[in-house]
């Protein structure tokens, strides 16, 4: 059980749906011309780039789904970096099995490797820059919609930390909800509600950092603020003693996400490792 | 009924499952802090950039589905240009209903804006190289799983076409199928199997293109290929008089998708129209 | 892999469903009076009619799902014909789990093989008649509702080709559409949006016909008329040196789908295959 | 409220399955070529044949799913006979969302008024040949996997009775049965198990019979029997003074349902009811 | 098979709901922090007060769908008596998969158990006051939504019998149809509707009593009497040679449902048994 | 919008699954009897016992679902006390609607105003004993499988608070974790792995307490220790300046939650609010 797994029940519904919609109802029309459809093969799972695994699981229940008899043999775990040009996994099996899982398969793999991939580009940049600060990458909820459960298993498999998995497990007040809220009745209101849940304050400006430092938030999200902004909260957050954690969200790139970090932020949150990460080219080579 | 949109059945169940992936067992936490939350408020969808707007059958079932009291007055259809800072749309409503169903409606509409806006970047490329040309941008099977129906529509509305809905609907007879089935034995069998269905064949290089050609594939798929390449494909294909079309894939990007279609492709087939777009940035401002 | 085999996925969700649907929420009232349900039998699964079968794998998944130690043992595969009397397959195992199964397997197993039945009739009519003709017999979308995929794989099993799986994939432009569209203006913008793809247009008249010849519709699909009119027809376009194919549907019978194929018709559409077929009456007996 | 409407959830259920199957993931593609896809049209569903109206749910709801704009006005309803020739509904509403669902309502129209013309043919047989009986015609289990409560319905509107719903609402003590369990044996741990339901004894044999008569089975369905058969069971479970009712099935047709009544059948189980029934044919009309 | 399983399709069902409902989209993030997640480990499943078990299944069959390597060595079968403090099964197997399931596993075992622990009380309550009555203890409807297979599995288990699966199979005209209907019309138009199924009324008063008898319903259901007020009735019916079964409802408790059999129910119907059992407390212990 | 409302997709879900499994293939058999289905009646919904009302969302969307021209007028919201013989709400619509739905509402109703009703008494228990304590009445994960979100509105309903949705929301180290991990090394991980997510570690005994405390748990839950243990823990706590809250679980009853609040526990936690509620008695009387 490697922790960057997502539930099987997840992995489950996500593949039925997948296989359901790349097959369609007359089936495999192509594979079904092979002359000897159960002519045993071998074939590779082949990075065509460098980057991250994820979504072995997804290959491993579509290939069962579509044939039982096709196996397996991993090279990679999610979560070990691929190098292009190298296998990840061969696959033995009948031909016809193997073909008509193999988009299922690679569209799991390379997308959630590709969101594993980026993750630990900011990973790796946060790292470099600043190798002490103690601070993580994290997910957001700007998931793709149907693939939340996985999408945030490969931000883990990526060395990324998890928000919240939906609105029911954690408290965010965010600007919108300020149009009908104020910061310190949220947060009041918030731990008598919900006793023992973090309660996190969206804040665009330093007064609402004051305002939600002041009623201990127990995380501060600086959103859309450059470094040196964050530098500036951190620092009135330190002298008032604030023991919660320093967020940041917007405006984060590879590049400058090691800023943020050595600026103070603990937490970076980075929408696009799930909204807008390309693929991971992966392929499969019979041979 | 804009041909750009989705089928029904696949918007309903896509945002019943993004809904409840997205709100959870407790509900949102965070919105039933509000002290009115039946308070009527207006707000406002709004364009971070420029793109193409898809997806908007998704928002308006998303809405609804969390509250039908919340109205939305559209300023576009899948399909219309947006502008960065534009509102896109009007929602008026309580703002409980509003705020729970915002992420939702976000990831749809940025997700699917997003595969529209890079398929509009890809076909004005085109057209902008190769006006006359008469061809066509393509999607493939690459698509997310789960968001099939969606992403396909999202490219239409980006002024792409679609490739195969599934395996069911085209035979593509590609190089890993040739590990057991030779060119001329495919398509022979093929127009016995499936009357009336086109017949594609992918092609690594002029001898298939040729072997392609003499069984008559309704279609020739040149993978791979440098525009170059494809351009001497073409022109041995027109001398041989072959009638069918011919489709590019591999190696394609914004920069020489003219040049293939200047080179003689009449598709050219683009994963990364769905595999790879980033979102386009759409955000919600309550006014 | 049988190519007359259905996606697995299908055969799972409707046997599921089958299933849940004919066991219900006390379970199996009856077995239960059993004195000792897990009592080892061997039981026969027998044609009481000459026929073609179709459904083995709904059998095989039906006696899966609702007890794996069931054993079965085939002497048929799907596509192969079955003689009144004879056994198609050994079933062995728990008395309870077979007698449980019974009926959803005889169901799926008689009402596909009566598809692939009355689908072999009109395919050896039409051999018999126009062995030369190159002509096949095609089913229609007029399937039975949740059925499609495993009726179209028994119409394969029965030597049958499929028409459209859905509409999404292919044109056929029929006699309602005209009513808002020409034939003319539908198949040059098909060709401009499906690049590809076949274009199939239905026909009332000699008229239509010239018309969808003219436009060079890849199909013609000549409805509710005599085997007279079609060699009308079909002459015109001989002469026209139409390089499309014939279709023919409405009014086909056994006894006179041979006549079709001789007046020219390449594609016989029989919607009877899966609307009005009858079962194939198919048993289970005890030893 | 019709007591032949099957429940509203069956309706919903089939019909999004129905739909999904059939417009599939790129939508309609014939329809996406009008060019005023919302145009107002006028058409009729029209009977093809005599016979009687079942299914009359689905239409609306399939147009309803479709379309909420689509509005149809009912000249039948479930159970009434309709004239070849007439119409049966008025449609009216945009022409895409009325040409899309049609062959979805057609479907189901069409194959369950066919169940329930059948069954009438059964009823209308039976009562002119034995107009005082008081013997029905009932369905039994052999229903296609996935429709049983539709197809149930579609017999109540034909005018026969519902056998059994499922294994679990009803005991029939089956030849099969038999192999492990003896008559008395079976009822008598039926009437302890499940006190206050109905216990019936399938009988090849009149041996059988009075087995079943003895232990007081309330029903006694007499398998594969010819009318005189069942006559001399008949006779002698009156002469028995047995309280229960007379079930036939097997062998039973329209020509001779009439015949079994008079030999004192009750009740006359025919499956061909919902596995043989061919269509009613039934189109639709744009005016 | 034990005749106290609910349907395998049931359990299936309910479990992969149960786990979803309770893994969520992250996963167990307690489980996730374990150095070695397969570890093997042997865990007791433990019963922590005296009762009667039921919902092995479920327990078999959610360790199957986290883990398929756990193991399961039974102690008991549903129906049989579970000691406090007596280990129930032994589980084997990863550590990660069993403290995933467990929860899950639990709350099936011990709502289940509870319900059949609540049957056998009564049950017992039954026999100890009344051994020669014949009665029996029934469940009705009031079963937890989206539990009856499940719960009426549980009352077999206890020893109970089962009421109704659903208003499909049964009839029992309640006070509130009385609004619309009499019972002698109930009843007639039931035998013609319904032939072979039982009938039931329920009545309040011996008037109503006198009806059904009168019209010979299969079964009175004598609602909210006292047990000298069944005896009444009881008299009364006797007197009046009805042969049917007399059951009542409302007002049982394990106190007084002796007295009732005592005055002549031969059917107890208890809706506590499924809407208001406690649970059977049940561990999981570590070894 | 209620705060104690379930999410919107999970009163669908539920309702959708408790009618299927309600109403049956055949539908309501004895409802079919009424000779005029749509007339209209006016039925009350009426509280038989004195308790709190949860499931207001579920009884609407049942109605609407077996027939939308029912209407409802409410008389109390979820969380409002409700005092028997007094009605909850006014139904009016046609009477067959209202009694098929019957069931499937009251059961609804009853079984999470039950739920609802004992979170009141612990509630208000626990304010009587300890008015100044601040301390709350929490659910846990022992909730009924299939119906976690609305439980747990309903517990919100009876003023109680919500444990975790899901193992995927909440870190809570539990005696059968520690067979594998140290508390500090559990502590440590999790801070590292979930940052900003609470950490609440279960304990024994003052041993494991002190461990919690040394590692800043966010939580500790002292499990099964009687009042008097409590204080001896809160106090070694409050003098070791822990800054978390105190949760107790285990052997809390009606009569002793005040003690533990007493004691210094700040959390209650209770599984009978969701294993062991008994229904609240509610019926509906046709007026």
């Amino acid at each position: 059980m490697n922790p960057a797994y997502a539930p099987t029940f997840a992995v489950r519904e996500v593949v039925v749906r997948a296989l359901a919609e790349d097959v369609g109802p007359l089936g495999d029309l192509t594979t079904a011309l092979l002359p000897v459809p159960d002519a045993q093969v071998r074939a590779a799972i082949v990075a065509r780039a460098d980057g991250v695994l994820a979504g072995r699981q997804c290959a491993v229940e579509a290939f069962a789904q579509v044939d039982p008899s096709v196996g397996v043999v991993w090279h990679a775990d999610d979560g070990d970096p691929v190098t292009a040009g190298r296998s990840i996994a061969i696959v033995t099996g009948p031909i016809a099995g193997i073909l008509t899982a193999e988009r299922t398969v690679l569209n799991l793999l390379s997308h959630l490797s590709g969101v594993a991939t980026l993750t630990r580009r900011f990973v790796d940049a946060l790292m470099a820059a600043a190798p002490d600060a103690g601070a993580s990458v994290r997910d957001t909820r700007k998931t793709t919609p149907g693939l939340r459960a996985l999408e945030k298993a490969a931000v883990r498999a990526g060395g990324g930390r998890n928000h919240r998995g939906s609105l029911s497990d954690g408290i965010l007040v965010k600007d919108n909800h300020l149009a009908g809220l104020t910061i310190d009745v949220a947060v009041a209101k918030a731990r008598v509600l919900y006793p023992g849940r973090e309660i996190e304050v969206e804040c665009d400006s330093l007064d609402q950092v004051r305002q939600a430092a002041l009623v201990r938030a127990d995380l501060i999200l600086l959103d859309n603020m450059s470094p040196a902004e964050v530098a500036t909260c951190a620092a009135w957050l330190r002298e008032a003693l604030y023991p919660g954690l320093i967020e940041v969200s917007g405006r984060v790139t590879v590049d400058n996400v090691g800023a943020y970090a050595v600026a103070g932020a603990k937490l970076v949150a980075v929408g696009a490792l799930t909204h807008s990460a390309p693929i991971l080219d992966i392929g499969l080579d019979l041979r």
